[in-house]
């Protein structure tokens, strides 16, 4: 009894190291030999064998003693031992699922060649709608080419993050090319702009609109069905001034623009003989569009004031400020009113001067003129002097849907965009449809919506080329039913009446109906405001911890892994390193 | 003594402990438990109290017996141990080192404000001479005034990486207030171009020439002392159509322009109904100069064509060609006889295609004219059509410093630059100095060349500003002699004395010698050519591992720790996840 007892504590012990690191197996060897009695030769030239002899008394059958009211030093230990053998191993898993990821992502199979047969699926644009679409397509059933003057898709709502630098453009950028190369069958893609649509011929006019141009600069591309996802442009409302003197924020580019003009504000501010006037106007930002865009914006670079600018240059310390504008009473309509209130107090706190019920009627290149509703109603014309003016409101039609939609008579009364139906066809026609901010069905011109469209077209598409294949297997069986013999012909019509349920089930796709999942903003310090869909109710909330939220609901909408890893390097070379002050 | 034995084991054992992870000290304990006969109470409701005797027999007086011929496993075990402990308190004394950096990096201390009494160094220009300079120099003993176009200093080696994504430019360049930030005395930077020197006035004349303008947009700044470091810009000998239709590759624009037009190449190529001449021309590319530059561009595109292009884009595989053109016999003149033949024989593996003896005579938007010198010494006119046409070749003298050498009648010969002597004051001149490419000292125009001329005049400044300190003091000293009582003034004079020999010794600064410690070339498919001096000799190598010290000796030479960490971070990205394709 005392011998195997003996013998059965050290392997329980050994047991337990199978998933710890190389030193503690080590370190349970070492114990191993001391409780087994064996005891390697010493390398010193002096070699002593020593004889344990374990000498044991077990008192199975004493009563049970508690010695101590607390837990058990053993069980502690055990606890501790799981999380980190947890810890370990869900480090393992995933590294191993990141790796695998991306070496998937980086190494795509061969693909078919589109059968020529098939119907010509032409979709424009690499925005929201567009990708969300190409992402769930089965490209197999159709002849795909995707047209766009952008050969990326860019995911926008970090785009704000792009402007100080906390992020870089390409981490939230992914070509399209990978996502078309990673389709069974191929696809075509053309990097250019949809100039035209011819909607009775059933043509896309397309020109390659960029700084390298080849002999073919024009082409016409046929299609049997379009889908436009171009997106809308910047809309200044005809206010004089605005897109000869202000930053957009909507592309790569702007963000670009944006960051390199920040850095020219400060240096401008900066040179020699600058009077206090004078730099106080060139580092006054001024944001119009109290939208989540605006807002973010506005956060994002007081904290690059905060964290870095006044460190490197403290020279601009008492002159920076930044301004945000908004024409109706209030930033963040789509949010609740708490939070608006919370917002607006935490800009306060950041030093961000928030101007609502105040439109911009005029700009010039140093100034804005505005006009303010006061309290009491009454209106007063306002001069501020700027150095930045960024502009994020306000969505207009581009000129190639202004021009279908004066093609198709069911689109006279359409202002804001393509009118589709609950299919997300355009009205007055059977084989185009719409999505995203080009399109109208009644939603807020986002990402979401977008996104969902794209997706629920997917679907569409896909259960469509279903249909007409079990509609050509119907007319087949059809066919041979009529000339079949009467044995065969039981067999006959029992497919036939099974292909035409399967056909009834596939033919049950709904209309299309957006799930609002809810909004988020970060708005500065850390802090974020989010009011979000949960279950049945609402879920509203802000601070610091909405703002670790805010980056994980993000990060878990980012296009791909690698994505992903990018964005989260920058958070953390930001945080880290802090921002890049160069003007570049 | 056998009791004795049996409580020093364990102890041994602890100790050893101590530099290991917690996992491994848990399991320790446990053994340390099991040997001292302590046994917690037990979870389950029956506990059981063991208690162990050990006995133990030492034989310490028994022969030398060597049982195996093999080493002992404990030796091996613990040649393995303090591999691992070392690794480990390398790995943590690393990470703290670079914490440390990083934190005095992003927290500078407050700066004491220049002394108006003092002379005012002016420093033109933010390249290797000024910043080598600036990083050096005591600037409590001067008033130092900094003028460039450029607020940041740019790693130059890394930028044909640059180009095609393997490394993002942000993370070769450091803004030049970090720098600033962290010298003693402030120092003010005007981020403007210097467009004249008046060197009878003393004075520099800056324009600030960015997009952003404030009020003062003119300055004249004031010198007792000037640098002129502001580089040369690039030559095109006076080749028609070179200016206009092809990209350099000096400045971060340049390699942000040459990455968009290599992608605007392959999708203008991929355009439809492009023909197969076009798309041939549209994906030649050709480099002029085979200089280190032009040969490390060339490489990392047939890098980028074979590791990443070809593979998101197929539809481009049999026309992607890379050709490099050089006027002289060879590529890489610089380096050894056996280098120059393995470059081309990697070119040749790599099919980068290198045309020596060819001088470019005429560039248009699609073709370039160029004489061949053929083997038998005939010339030939030959026209090759091309899509992109990168210049990394020649240095031009900018308008400043031909200005500058025009008001001094000691530089009317000069023609590549200001001439300097050996303590690199400009000929002609006693308070201005020229280092890098726009003085002309006998050296080559590299970046090596022109941090050790930085460095060499800031241990002169601070020299300088001694030597007039010791200079003040004796003269004080001088005047107190004179009145002073005989015992003091032994004491006078002893002090005198010493002061003297201080001057001596500081006085006995030689002049600039330029130390070339190697040329360096990364030639694609991950292999490198470097010819470095060693000891007293030269240490030529080719291949593979010369990438990797390619590798090491950029990252060493970075400006700073942040530089390093992001350039490694660009590297495994580009390794992970590959180089991004799109246009932007």
């Amino acid at each position: 009894m005392a011998s195997r007892l003996a013998v059965k504590m050290p392997l329980r012990v050994a047991r337990r190291s199978l998933c710890l690191p190389l030193a503690s197996r080590r370190c349970i060897t070492t114990s191993l030999r001391t409780n087994c009695g064996i005891r390697p030769a010493k390398s010193t030239s002096l070699t002593c064998t020593a004889l344990y002899q374990v000498f044991r008394r077990a008192y199975a059958d004493a009563p049970t003693v508690n010695l101590s009211p607390t837990p058990s030093p053993k069980k502690r230990f055990r606890l501790l031992r799981w999380t980190f053998r947890l810890t370990y191993l869900s480090a393992i898993g995933f590294v191993g699922w990141v790796a695998y990821t991306v070496w998937v992502q980086r190494n795509p199979n061969d693909q078919i060649e589109p059968d020529p047969n098939k119907k010509t699926l032409v979709i424009l644009g690499t925005g929201w709608g567009s990708v969300s679409l190409l992402k769930k397509l089965d490209t197999e059933n159709y002849n795909v080419v995707v047209i766009s003057p952008r050969n990326y898709f860019l995911f926008t709502p970090l785009l704000p993050s792009c402007t100080t630098g906390t992020i870089e453009h390409r981490s939230i950028m992914e070509p399209v090319r990978n996502i078309l190369r990673h389709k069974r069958a191929s696809v075509k893609f053309y990097e250019a702009e949809a100039t035209k649509i011819d909607y009775e011929k059933r043509i896309v006019y397309a020109k390659d609109d960029s700084e390298i141009k080849g002999e073919s600069v024009e082409a016409e591309v046929p299609f049997d069905m379009l889908v436009v996802g171009v997106g809308a442009e910047n809309a200044t409302f005809g206010i004089p001034g605005v897109r000869e003197h202000s930053c957009f924020l909507k592309e790569v580019g702007d963000a670009q623009k944006i960051r390199k003009q920040i850095m020219d504000c400060v240096e401008t501010a900066s040179f020699k003989d600058q009077s206090p006037e004078e730099k106080k106007r060139l580092l006054h930002t001024v944001v119009v569009g109290g939208g989540p865009t605006g807002v973010e914006f506005a956060g994002e670079l007081q904290d690059f004031y905060m964290e870095d600018l006044r460190k490197w240059i403290p020279d601009i310390k008492e002159y920076f400020q930044v301004t945000l504008v908004e024409a109706l009473p209030n930033v963040l309509p789509m949010f609740s009113k708490q939070l608006i209130d919370y917002t607006e107090s935490t800009f306060k706190e950041e030093h961000i001067t928030i101007r609502t019920k105040t439109m911009v009627k005029k700009v010039t290149d140093k100034t804005i003129e505005a006009e303010v509703t006061k309290p009491d109603g009454t209106k007063e014309l306002e001069v501020m002097p700027y150095g930045l003016l960024v502009w994020a409101t306000g969505n207009a039609v581009r000129g190639v849907v202004k021009d279908l939609m004066q093609q198709i008579p069911a689109q006279k009364d359409a202002r804001r965009g393509l009118n589709v139906n609950e299919y997300l066809v355009v009205n007055g026609t059977e084989n185009i449809w719409a999505v995203g901010d080009c399109a109208v069905a009644n939603y807020a011109p986002t990402a979401q919506v977008a996104a969902q469209e794209g997706a629920f077209l997917a679907r569409l598409f896909n259960t469509m080329a279903k249909t007409d294949e079990i509609e050509q297997q119907l007319k087949e069986l059809s066919a041979k039913q009529a000339v079949a013999k009467n044995g065969d012909r039981d067999a006959i019509l029992d497919e036939i009446e099974e292909r035409q349920r399967q056909l009834r089930r596939i033919k049950q796709i709904g209309p299309f109906k957006y799930s609002h999942q809810g909004s988020l903003a970060y708005i500065g310090a850390e802090k974020a405001v989010a009011d979000v869909s949960w279950l049945s109710g609402n879920f509203a909330s802000g601070g610091t911890l909405t703002y670790l939220f805010w980056k994980s609901a993000y990060l878990s909408m980012c296009f791909s892994t690698r994505n992903r890893m990018l964005v989260v390097m920058d958070w953390l070379k930001a945080k880290f390193f802090g921002r890049d002050v160069s003007r570049e």
